[in-house]
């Protein structure tokens, strides 16, 4: 026991002397965790749902900037494999340590015991969750909430914290769901049953009845699907640290009567702006500033609505609890309607105003190389796909990370995936080929190369039909350096819509319904980095690539992380990582 | 390709070698399978079920005996792991093809592939199933035939054959059951919705409805849940081969009007002899001769109807369809009805007729060992579990035939198992301490040990409640020597029941309600072999055995077999099997 102990200490005093400003040596934190599935009730109906120490969603993981965090992993499912990926963690240094299946590690096998070991170098709000299949949309989530290192301060005062881990709920099993999604002829999972607050949300009733004519008020719940309740004391200042790890939904949040300001976005401050309401995209986190600066004798609700897709899927609500008003008394007005589904230009303000603060380091002037990544929806063999550039992603039985590592054959498919897609391709219409294929789609990065990618979002496979998709980068944050309409066709008008000035740094980014996005960031961290749209059914269509970006400059990959398929064989016959 | 095929040709013509009757050379048998997870209505209700190659039941293996099967697995499930178990096949030589997880081999894992070669050595009715977590009652399984080599004949003549696969069904998902069987406080998962013949049955309704009041009769039904049809020639006689693949029923089997002799069990051949109906319990298969000559203008019902348990399930029916009389033309007669569910006394009057054929090999005359087993159910923290001499059977993240042959340390828990249990015990009573521990439950046998085990029957935790458990050795035959009711005492009048002269050779042995059944066999096939109840939700609560015989004289295990946990780590680190 005293090795490691020393070994993380030692890293931990590493971290610390890497930031001559912190005050004190950052500390080991140790976690120990069973996943196991187990019954749960998150909006009142019971179903299988895979928790951590008996636990949804998962205990939450708080730390200060520096410390190093050790989860010792035992995955108690039956006959499942799983993985625990620190979303928005740029695991600098510790590649295998991502929890991405198949690519930064082999999935922990049922009554395997894996230690996951990182620093969180950096504060901000984050969270965790399962990547292996759908495990994520199985309630396989919790947040992770570093604070600046001892001695540090945030740039922005506040008096109280509240935490809102949002998420979408589905009763049908994932495994069902994954089965549909696979299934020829295609079968979509629909629209998620609640939503939930902190894993807690309410079916087919509304805490708000008297508000809404015709809806059934909740009976008496349990303490599992219990609602949210925020304490305030009037006129004090709170940050409320939002994330969403949705499996489809798109989400808007806002508190009545309340004004927001937006100071941290993913992990990094931005300039802050205050709003009525935020959206929040699967993948994103924020923090916003409250201040309880209203009628203190009443309570308001807190209202997180669906953005981006016709809506089937009742709002949740929390209560902001103004001391000393009990938290049963029902706040007086109405929650507050949070915008219209398919307002895209409400959302598009609330996107583009997203600017770094001041400090924030800025993008390197040019990139090595632009990648332009066309998103579409198509067929394969009567499966439903998404592809890019027309390869839907598949993942391999071996993780790329142990398996480029070793420079094993036929890791690599013998082309490289495109780089860029017709200009001629016409975003408005269903594809004129809807014919795709699968592929590993892994790009090869080369160190310390500046890297732009455009993501071009396109008409799905029906007339009229372009979604939302948020893509979230592993290793590492990304400048968002600008949005369009329509077709991205690189030349002066597009480059005009860059900001190289200000642009955020963030880990997900969304490209609105027949839009482009485009991001630029540095490939400094060597390692295996899933790039994917963050919806849950999307990934498993094939929406994602790869990134292998200096894979020769890894460090020593720990045997354990990739003691599966063909890793395995190469090195129990003697390979060496 | 060409070196395995040429190594499989030479090790079928060394097995044909070592049969000098057998006329021609032995084949190797390809397969080539894929296993998922897919939308299936067996008993017209549709659910998630573990299909082959988009099949369900998966496909029959037909070969002869001496052939080496290659079955390459494909494990295309999202995120579980998979193994076949060859059921009744004996694996001489090959202990690490026995697909049992934890025990024989790694679980597959997703996107896996695992190929199976093993040689049939015996002719008989066998069947596959998985045999990790409960994926045989997800569907996974299938019929293995094996028929007597070229040249050699049968010791008994029929005229065609019919196979009959049985099963029974849950509509609840198998992580539902798993969770709720694991769970505190406990939740049984109740008698299964339906019994299937070949993997179709009919859910709340009845084909037989003109023959019960008040039943509504099968509207039309889909192929996959459509009723099967037996075509027979009058006069003519048919093997009927019959195998129970069940979860949890123990059934019975009858013919209207017809007898049936029964000439085969377990791949051994029995004294044949006639009766009315058969009984079969989970893991069971029977080789029975019916003969056509009933009144050839009628066609007759097949019923199978559950034994052992107050049925609440509705009895699987088949038609046999005497030509060239339409197979729409439903029996005039009702369908025979299966005994009463607790007549023990028929039942054990079947089972105690079963005696080995003249030419079966008897058993040695005496024992060098004997294990007595006391089969309990129990409590553990607010869990329920069944145990054996009080220890309920947990199974390690590696499996043991990798750990015992590379010696792994903590392998083995300090202390052996108990060999015995207190003579004070009374089975008559639910436990007088219900409180149990888990632990390996690893049996160490000597190379050619002649092994007895007595099975010992008791009372549940509830009063007056005793059920029956079918046990089911992997690697083996064994001997049934002999049955008793009550406790076993090992004396001159237990010594007495004992049948010494012509036992029959079985893979699987019933011990019945408070009594006790024993069994011996020779530890000639180096390896590691469950012992275990066959009912799937026993098993999961802990109810069975692990027999290492021999691990010393196995020969080299491949590593594909054992590519995880311990033994994966000890051969990354130059250990060698």
């Amino acid at each position: 026991m005293r090795l490691p102990l020393l070994a993380a200490a030692c890293c931990a005093l590493l971290a610390c002397a890497a930031r001559p400003q912190c005050a004190e040596a950052a500390k080991a934190r140790h976690f120990k965790w069973e996943i196991s599935n187990m019954f749960w009730s998150p909006d009142c109906e019971e179903k299988v749902v895979i928790g951590i120490n008996g636990q949804f969603p998962g205990p939450t993981i708080r730390a200060r900037a520096g410390d190093t965090i050790h989860v010792e992993l035992k995955n108690a499912l039956h006959t499942e494999g799983v993985v625990i990926h620190w979303h928005g963690i740029r695991q600098i240094g510790t590649p295998w340590m991502d929890g991405t299946a198949a690519i930064s590690q082999c999935a922990i096998n049922p009554e395997e015991t894996f230690t996951y070991r990182f620093v969180v170098d950096k504060p901000g709000t984050y969270f965790y969750h399962g990547h292996y299949g759908m495990q994520r949309a199985a309630g396989l989530y919790g947040s992770l909430i570093v604070d600046v290192a001892e001695g540090e301060e945030e740039p922005f005062k506040y008096d109280g914290e509240l935490n809102l881990l949002l998420s979408d709920w589905y009763h049908e099993s994932i495994h069902t769901q994954m089965v549909a999604l696979s299934s020829k002829p295609f079968r979509w999972i629909g629209e998620p049953q609640s939503l939930l607050i902190n894993g807690r949300g309410q079916f087919n009733c509304s805490m708000a009845a008297a508000h809404t004519p015709g809806a059934t008020q909740c009976a008496a719940v349990n303490r599992q699907c219990a609602p949210v309740i925020l304490l305030v004391q009037p006129n004090k200042t709170y940050r409320l640290r939002v994330a969403s790890t949705t499996s489809l939904a798109s989400l808007n949040l806002a508190v009545g009567n309340h004004k927001l300001t937006v100071v941290e976005a993913d992990g990094n401050y931005v300039d802050p702006f205050a709003v009525d309401d935020i959206d929040l995209y699967s993948g994103d986190s924020y923090s916003v500033l409250l201040t309880a600066d209203q009628d203190p004798s009443s309570n308001y609700w807190v209202s997180v609505g669906v953005r981006g897709r016709l809506p089937k899927t009742a709002p949740a609500l929390a209560v902001l609890n103004y001391r000393p008003n009990a938290a049963s008394k029902l706040p007086a007005l109405a929650p507050p309607a949070t915008p219209a589904w398919n307002d895209y230009g409400h959302s598009k303000a609330f996107t583009y105003r997203i600017r770094a603060r001041a400090g924030t380091p800025p993008p390197p002037a040019t990139a090595d190389r632009r990648i332009e990544l066309l998103n579409t929806q198509n067929q394969m063999d009567g499966h439903v796909k998404w592809s890019i550039n027309n390869v839907s992603m598949v993942l391999p039985a071996t993780p790329y990370l142990g398996s480029l590592k070793l420079g094993l054959k036929n890791t690599l498919t013998a082309a490289p995936p495109p780089e860029t897609f017709s200009r001629g391709y016409d975003v408005t219409l269903p594809p004129a080929n809807p014919n795709t294929t699968v592929g590993g789609n892994v790009y090869v990065l080369a160190h310390n190369a500046t890297v732009d990618v455009v993501l071009q979002n396109a008409n799905a496979l029906a007339r009229n039909v372009s979604e939302v998709h948020p893509w979230h980068l592993h290793g590492h944050d990304f400048w968002v350096l600008g949005y369009g309409e329509g077709p991205y066709r690189g030349d002066a008008s597009d480059e005009a819509r860059l900001n190289l000035r200000d642009p955020p740094l963030r880990n997900t980014a969304v490209i609105f319904p027949y839009g482009w996005t485009a991001i630029r960031f540095v490939a400094d961290n060597p390692g295996v980095w899933a790039f994917h749209c963050h919806i849950e059914p999307h990934l498993h269509m094939g929406m994602g690539v790869v990134f292998a970006e200096a894979v020769d400059r890894v460090g020593k990959v720990p045997k354990e992380a990739v003691s599966c398929g063909a890793t395995a064989s190469a090195l129990m016959n003697g390979d060496h990582l």
